[in-house]
This record gives C-alpha cells, structure tokens and sequence, in this order.
C-alpha cells in the first residue's frame, strides 16, 4: 500500500436508485446510501483502523429519493489514480449505488459549502395506467397533465421568496427564504419533466411543489393558485407531499475553476433511466 | 356480478420487469408472472370456484427477462368495460406489474398461435462504469462499441437459418430453424438498442446472440466471425450467454384484421423505462 505523507482531499460523483435505503444521511440501522459508502471506501482503503471513511454529500436525499449526480469529498493518505478509486470502491457497493468519476481536489473544496446551487428533476407519467417497468422510478398522474398551465403556475415561483408553504414541518433550515432560479416543465411523450435549480431547497420542498403543480395540471385549481399558495407561507394551503419515486437528485453547481463533470442536459433521460 | 351467457374471450397487454420473478411460466413456487396475474385475474373476477384464471401468453419470458408486451387471453363469463379489466386487475397486482389494456377478442383468436412474429430489444449500456440507476435493467460493456461493426455482423444472421450455435440445450422447440427478419442495431447517447423480430425464437437465442454481438463490437472478433459462428451449428463456438437484464419482450405482432394496440416506435426508449 502506497501512503503519502499527507492527507489528499479526493471527490467522488456517484448516482443511485433511492428505493432500497433510508435516504443519503448515516442511520445507526445502516441501511442509507452514506452508510454503504463510507464501508465500502474503508474496505477499499484497507487502512487499520479505519473500518469506514467519514465522506461529506453535497445534499442530503431522502428515503426513495434517486441520484443522477451525488457529490461527496473524503480525506485520505492513500495515493490512487482515480479509476483505480472508481472500479475499487464499486466492487464493495450495491448493484444500485455507482461510483461514476473520482478526482483529487483541492483541500479547501468542500462538496456542500463550494456549490453554488442545487439541482433536482422530477418525472412523472401522465397516463391512465399505473407505472410498472417504472415503479418506484416515476411519480405518476392518472389524469392527463396541461403542461402549459403547470408552467404558468411554475413560473410564479421563480425568484426569491419565503417558501414556508412547501416547508415540511421537520425541516431544520435556518431561513424558509430561497431562491428558485429555474423551474421548467417539459413532455417527453407520455413523461412529463420538472427540472428545479434553487440556491438551496427546504425538506420536501420539490415534493410539495410538485404536489401543487400536479393538481394545477390536472385542472383542479387554475395556475393562479400557486401564487397564492406561496403567499400564505402556510403548509395548510398547499397539496399534499407528491411521491419520492419519481424525484432525481442532480447534484449541485460548482464555479468553472474545480472543473468538476457535469451531466449534460442532452443525456437526463437516458441518464435517469437507465445509466 | 353480471354473467353473460356464454365465455368471452378477453386479452391483455401486460408490461412488466423480470428481476423479482422466476420468468413468465407458472411454477410450483407461485414467483412467477404468470402465477400473480392467474390470482390477480381470479381475485377481481370472485367467482365461485375460481381461485385462478388459466391465461395463454404470446411467448414465454425468462427469470430477469422484462416485456413491454405481453399479450395474454382467457375465457370469462363476466361483461366489465375494458377499463374495468384494467383497473380492477392491476389492484391486486405487484407494482412491477401492470394490465395496460383489455379488449374482448373472438374465440378464434389466440395469443401464441395468431402472432405472426416475435420481438425483443435488448438494451446495452456502453460506459467504463457500471449502471446503478439501471442495475437489472440494462446489459452493460465496459469498453466501447462498435455499433457499425455489430450492424454488419448482425447482418449475416438475417434471414432463415439454422439457428442451433445460439440455442440453449434445455430448449423445446421441434426446430431450431427460424426466420430472423429484422435485427437492427442503434446508439442513443451512452445505450446500444438492438432491435429483433423473428417468426419464433429459440431459448437463450436473444442472449446467445448478444454475447458474439458484444464481443464483436469490443473488438474481440471481426464481424465475418458472426456468420462463422451460425455455420457451424454448435452452441460450443458462440460467446456465452449474455445478460438477461437488458432484454424486453416486445410482444407478437398480429394481423391487422385483429386490430390490437402496438408500441409505437417512437415510444419505445421511454417506454423500456419508465413504463
């Protein structure tokens, strides 16, 4: 084994499929995608004493929540090039959490205080059959979906506001106040895509809004409503929570100067689905 | 309960993902498609006596094997509207199976002995890395294809031939000459689809054949090595076989005259995933 003298900071990209564990954050029952890493990144280590290794997430996932692009940085004295980090720590993961790409970084990048902005796109199938080869993988609307008023309602969130509506009573933020950069509504087919950008979001934040977006959709209330729901900075007003299945993780922005991958927008699908 | 007079003659399309089932056919276990829709079918229905409710399927699928379309019938004495089939049915459905549609059929009409083809599409994902998302759902290489070099290769099993050197040595068919009329092989993005259509197809045929087309596009073979391979009607000089994760059962494909819904083309990725 190859030790340097000091520690290096390396950065992990990983994706997963949230439906097995008890989101991101470590449990004492062990069942979440951080207690499988930091185990599979000590048995790769192989260091003494170090049956696992501490990693810091760009964002937390809840239970059934997906991945496309999970950042996480850790310390470590060991010097491997970074494939060896890819194919080495994957050995000792799950078949549905991946190591995509590893890259030394500097020691003052952190994964979470570094990104600029958070990323999440939510699926859903618009159609009057339930979801099977897509279980637990989509959110899905029986009725059909109006797309162009889901967009209109959209669009009234955009910019800075208190979003105390959408806020889940445990969430532990110190301020309701966000910013929602982006919120666009495409149809694929059958698959309706809600892309979300946020400086940051409020637990069950994308799930209330999609709750509210999904019955904006399906006409049972006009897009107006969402303005009004966001005014009242009240969780009562708003729909209810919308499905984990169909929400994507996809990490956070980093300034041009960490020259970090990024998912290009012309592979989400194909991404989200089956990479 | 309304009871008509006589047997009706109702057909299914189910779409499913194989990797929790031991393949389509009924088995002693009970973990088999067939076996969940039988007592899904016999549940909705309540009749006296009825616990289950024999079907007939297209074609048989494998453990792990996913279909898009399967077409299944059975004879019934209860009149419910279509949708009633669909919803009531799925109720007491595994999630990662679902009736798509029904539709009453002549009593003429079966399932396996009027599909006039059979088609699959196996989906490969070409990345140095693992999938996670798409762990039992997609094949996977680890060094690039050659997509042109499968399409030539692939070419040479057009046609009918004796099919033996791809042919598993449990299978049953009375023949193993069959008539391969459509193999067509494309890239989208980091996937391989490769699309087959054949009057019938052998056991394993689908992943025999996927193994030399993945060790040709790697480059272990030129594409004149395929149609070698098929002369020599021995299983021995194939690749092995290759993964079931990333094949989907397409279904049959019918006579006009029955009027039955198909997947449309244009379809077909989003619905191999999300579905």
């Amino acid at each position: 084994m190859e030790l340097g003298r000091h520690l290096h900071r390396i950065v992990l990209g990983l994706s997963y499929r949230g439906e097995s564990y008890h989101g991101w954050q470590s449990q004492s029952d062990g069942k979440t995608v951080q207690d499988h890493l930091e185990s599979a990144l000590g048995r790769f280590s192989a260091l003494e004493n170090s049956p696992r290794i501490a990693v810091h997430c760009a964002g937390r996932t809840d239970t059934g929540v997906h991945a496309l692009q999970q950042l996480v940085h850790f310390d470590t004295p060991l010097q491997r090039d970074n494939n060896s980090w890819v194919r080495g720590v994957n050995r000792y993961l799950p078949d549905d959490i991946a190591v995509r790409w590893a890259q030394p970084m500097p020691a003052d990048f952190h994964c979470r205080s570094a990104a600029l902005s958070r990323r999440y796109v939510y699926l859903l199938l618009d159609s009057p059959v339930r979801p099977s080869l897509g279980a637990q993988r989509v959110g899905w609307s029986h009725r059909p979906l109006d797309v162009a008023a889901m967009q209109a309602a959209a669009d009234l969130l955009l910019g800075q506001h208190d979003f105390s509506s959408f806020r889940a009573s445990a969430c532990q933020a110190l301020s309701p106040i966000k910013h929602l950069t982006r919120l666009h509504i495409t149809r694929q087919g059958s698959l309706v895509l809600c892309e979300f950008e946020a400086n940051a979001f409020l637990h069950h934040m994308v799930r209330n809004i999609m709750g509210c977006l999904v019955a904006v959709g399906q006409g049972a209330y006009a897009p107006e409503w969402l303005g009004q729901v966001l005014n009242a900075q009240s969780r009562k007003v708003a729909a209810p929570t919308f499905s984990a299945a169909g929400l994507y993780f996809l990490g956070g922005t980093y300034a041009p100067q960490w020259n970090l991958p990024d998912i290009s927008a012309g592979e989400l699908l194909p991404h989200i689905l089956l990479s």
